[in-house]
């Protein structure tokens, strides 16, 4: 039996069969041309490129079918990659500079261009960067004169395990049969993540070489509540595994019954718990588990698929829906946090060193106000049909505060000439992520109508550690005395100003944070909808007193090591986890 | 007339001729080879290797006798690069699998390194990538049969302009024509700025292209006050330069006469005015400036030297100089804050995302405890000859301070146990540069034994911003209301705890930071002596109940643009600066 550990990105546990689903192991020729063969290899790329759009066309075409149209829009994103001027032209330097076959040039190009998207340190674009494989491999294989296989004609039930999936395998694929997946690539805010959770199909992500280690026909376990796989377990583990799964099952069932009950505490505060989504599909999922609103709206991949022209009507409708389909419960859509199609070149293509320190959200909008102003506007306009909230990413003081407000104001005054109707008195927050915002977290509540912590971001700068360096990534700890702390400012600062504050960064929906949070004075926290349930359970079951009185305990601890220790304890004693 | 701005890495006022010395502009043949020439190209690459490792030794004993074996050991570390076998065999694999000739895989193989150093986006293994250069620029030169010009062939007096100078070149001027030195590479640690400062040679460095600017013959101001250099100036500004350079020299004469009074404000409360140094040859201007100590001695040169087997008594040596040569004054050592030579290659290919959120200083010493052991020890029995202190880097909270504790006292013991003496008293403290220190120096007050702020990475952590990205450079704000905060928070929890705190990052040699450091309570500043006057003269013509208000206005103050432009226009007011 082996064990390996990755990212839980869809939660639940499975036992099933292996199915190994390798699309990368295909080998591309390597070959010298002469430059009278450059006209040649062209005319065959073109050809490729050629397929590929047609492919892609009648792919569009199936999911619209079996899906919906906006399922099938992150494909217009792909057949614009397909045709990026910028793309061809390097081919073609390349070609004529190196005089190999085209596929090889073609496979270095990308190669080359996905790899400065990795390095770029931002989650969101190595994800997209996935894309762009998607794109290339249809190339490659046209080139190849290959075909495709589809996970469309599973005959059994299995789990799938993969280097990655593309978009467009995931929406494809056979979702009676497909029981789990397990992938060496991929992290939380993945496609495949998000599709996988909306589909409940238990996943766990960022595996690095689960592929090497696993073949076709091996038993798994997956429990995608710790983020563990087994391969060919034990009989005790295996046992082990079935009685997990029934008593999660039922937990599952007793937790769903608080759907319907307020998230309020033992002595009646009600703390709201909301939802972060990042695409309208995830609405089912947001109901199912009964969140009081949308907490965070992550808006990266939308304006990416808006493309370089920023389509101010795919995003306003893609807010709208969400906005209506929320029922009159608010909406917070977070601004730009990074680029969006063009603009991620633009952003990869400059090849920061820091990227972390480096040229983003709030600061990129700043600069490229004409990308900010189409955002507001579409936003703005879907304000009219229900409660919306504006927020703005990596404010570091009130100067940025203070630009992008004005910038706002700016684009009101342009909807009101126009006549175009907007909530007028929209409320305006700022996430809190950087120390400098929490430390003068005081002077920005005087002008936010709410704050929202962001604690990834937050923990990052504040202890001086890239959780996504393996190195240190034991450093990244979010109950370190100074996280704590700071946060205490934060909430302090807001309630003494008379607004809310909320947090949405991972320790949100993080059941060992959750009575802590509580004793900080949090008003509300957003989360995957799925992790709404245990939360509630546990602010249920407390009261304020106690948590601050725990809390308390805890601000006296001098290391991280120690308060993370009693709080596990504490925690586990006093609520029994399954997870646990 | 023509004006370029960039850093001033050693001060002055100098008009003069440029002279054009740009060893670079060389072009590397590229040609195919069969398989069979891959034998011949081997024999001339290890000719090539032969021959500089001859000519490294000439140099060497030149070195030695035109200055001094210490100056020349950097020469060492030159020759064990060349002898690298693992370059060499990454040369070899490269000359096999690309069949180039070897001048051009040689220069691959190097730029591949230099680009990984440069990309690591820590200023010391950006700076140390020159020694890489220069070695390879030897080799590479005798494989095209080409002999090295000399900047000691001097026949006038000149203000070089290069695009980087190799720390040969720099040791080897001519100190008398040579006055001044203008350059698109370099930093104010850079080895150029070190020993201009310490020959007393203005320097603007990190001018990025100014060499494409300037012709030979060209007349240059350089204004290494501000790190301004105007080409081919006006008469009137060369007028106002004569001018200011008169009064430049006035002020200076005048202020090398406040050398001998106390920095003391006017209502008597001493703050210690200290040294940055790299290198035990900056003493003589340390003496100069009459500084009361060492803040900051930087050791990641020195380790760098000690090589690979991290020599013990090459370091010893250093520190019992530096030790020795200050007299009796404390001299304040830093610990490692990054890797040295092979350690430096360690680091380098670990490819960071984030490097400035990586794996450093203390963190890797933590875990590379046979580096830091040895450099324990060395500073340990230097402590046996004078007043010493050890500091750890990027100290983020009480764990980390306490497991380095504890190593030193292992240490300790094993000293001890061999019958060596040294400081059994010996301070201990932590910089304070990560925001969870300052958010938990209460806690860490009670451990260590005096604080130094180290401002550069502390700004850059709070505001999130690397300052090295040009995109938003303009975002690290000492001023930062955040960041003045957090100073407070650190100077009221030492003084709290009875132990005393000082400063030694830019900050600290900043004429308009003075009397805000001053109001903030601070016991010690420690910058690059030649700053030493004018923070005396600052001190010396300002009460300590003065500065208190100042800060108490700018700290009522919410944007840091106010504070900016405030501070500016008080200090300016105040005190006549010879630099507005």
């Amino acid at each position: 039996m082996k064990e390996f550990h990755g990212i839980s990105a869809s939660p639940g546990i499975v036992i099933s069969t292996a199915f190994l689903y390798n699309e990368d192991s295909f080998s591309i020729p390597c070959y010298s041309i002469k430059e009278e063969d450059i006209e040649g290899e062209l005319t065959r790329y073109h050809k490729a490129i050629q397929e590929a759009s047609e492919e892609l066309t009648d792919l569009k075409k199936k999911i619209t079918d079996e899906h919906s149209q906006e399922e099938a829009r992150f494909l217009d994103s792909h057949i614009l990659m397909l045709h990026d001027p910028m793309f061809k032209d390097q081919v073609f330097e390349r070609l004529k500079k190196d005089l190999f076959n085209i596929e090889w040039v073609a496979q270095s190009v990308i190669q080359d261009y996905i790899q400065k998207l990795n390095a770029s340190g931002d989650q969101y674009l190595r994800e997209r960067s996935m894309d762009i494989n998607d794109v290339s491999k249809r190339i490659i294989n046209n080139l190849l004169m290959r075909k495709r296989i589809s996970l469309a004609d599973l005959s059994s039930e299995v789990i799938i395990v993969t280097p990655d999936l593309l978009p467009s395998d995931t929406l494809l694929m056979n979702k009676w049969l497909v029981k789990g997946i397990v992938m060496d690539a991929g992290g939380r805010t993945s496609h495949t993540a998000i599709l996988a959770r909306s589909f409940g199909i238990p996943a766990i992500l960022g595996l690095r070489h689960i592929t090497k280690e696993v073949a076709d026909g091996d038993i798994l376990i997956i429990d995608a509540l710790k983020g563990i796989v087994y391969v060919n377990p034990d009989k005790e583990t295996l046992l082990k595994y079935k009685k997990k799964k029934k008593e999660y099952l039922k937990r599952e069932s007793e937790l769903f019954n608080l759907s319907n009950l307020p998230s309020e505490t033992r002595d009646g505060k009600l703390i709201h718990l909301k939802a972060n989504i990042e695409v309208a599909e995830e609405l089912d999922s947001v109901h199912a588990y009964n969140a009081s609103g949308i907490g965070l709206f992550r808006t990266e991949f939308l304006v990416m698929q808006s493309g370089q022209e920023m389509d101010e009507e795919l995003q306003y409708s893609a807010y709208i829906k969400v906005v209506k389909g929320m029922n009159g419960l608010p909406v917070t859509i977070r601004t730009l946090d990074v680029g969006g199609d063009k603009l991620i070149n633009e952003i990869a293509q400059r090849d920061e060193k820091n990227p972390l320190l480096g040229w983003r959200a709030i600061r990129f909008c700043l600069e490229r106000t004409d990308v900010f102003r189409i955002q507001l506007r579409a936003i703005l306009r879907a304000s009219a049909a229900g409660p919306v909230r504006i927020m703005f990413p990596m404010i570091s003081g009130i100067e940025e505060f203070e630009k992008a407000l004005k910038i706002l104001k700016g684009v009101k005054r342009e909807l009101r000439s126009e006549g175009i109707a907007f909530a007028d008195e929209i409320p305006v927050g700022c996430m809190i992520e950087v120390p400098s915002a929490a430390l003068t977290s005081d002077i920005l509540a005087r002008r936010a109508d709410f704050f929202s912590i962001g604690t990834n971001d937050l923990i990052q700068y504040t202890i001086a550690v890239d959780r996504g360096n393996e190195k240190i990534t034991s450093m990244y700890e979010p109950f370190h005395p100074a996280v704590l702390r700071l946060i205490k400012i934060v909430v302090d600062n807001a309630h003494d100003a008379g607004i809310p504050v909320g947090m949405c960064g991972e320790m949100a929906g993080d059941p060992m944070a959750a009575v802590i949070l509580m004793g900080l004075g949090l008003d509300e926290l957003s989360m995957s909808s799925f992790s709404i349930p245990e939360i509630k359970r546990i602010i249920r079951s407390t009261t304020i007193l106690e948590a601050e009185e725990f809390l308390g305990t805890l601000m006296d601890m001098k290391s991280f090591k120690d308060i993370d220790h009693y709080v596990r304890e504490w925690m586990e004693e006093k609520f029994e986890f399954i997870t646990g």
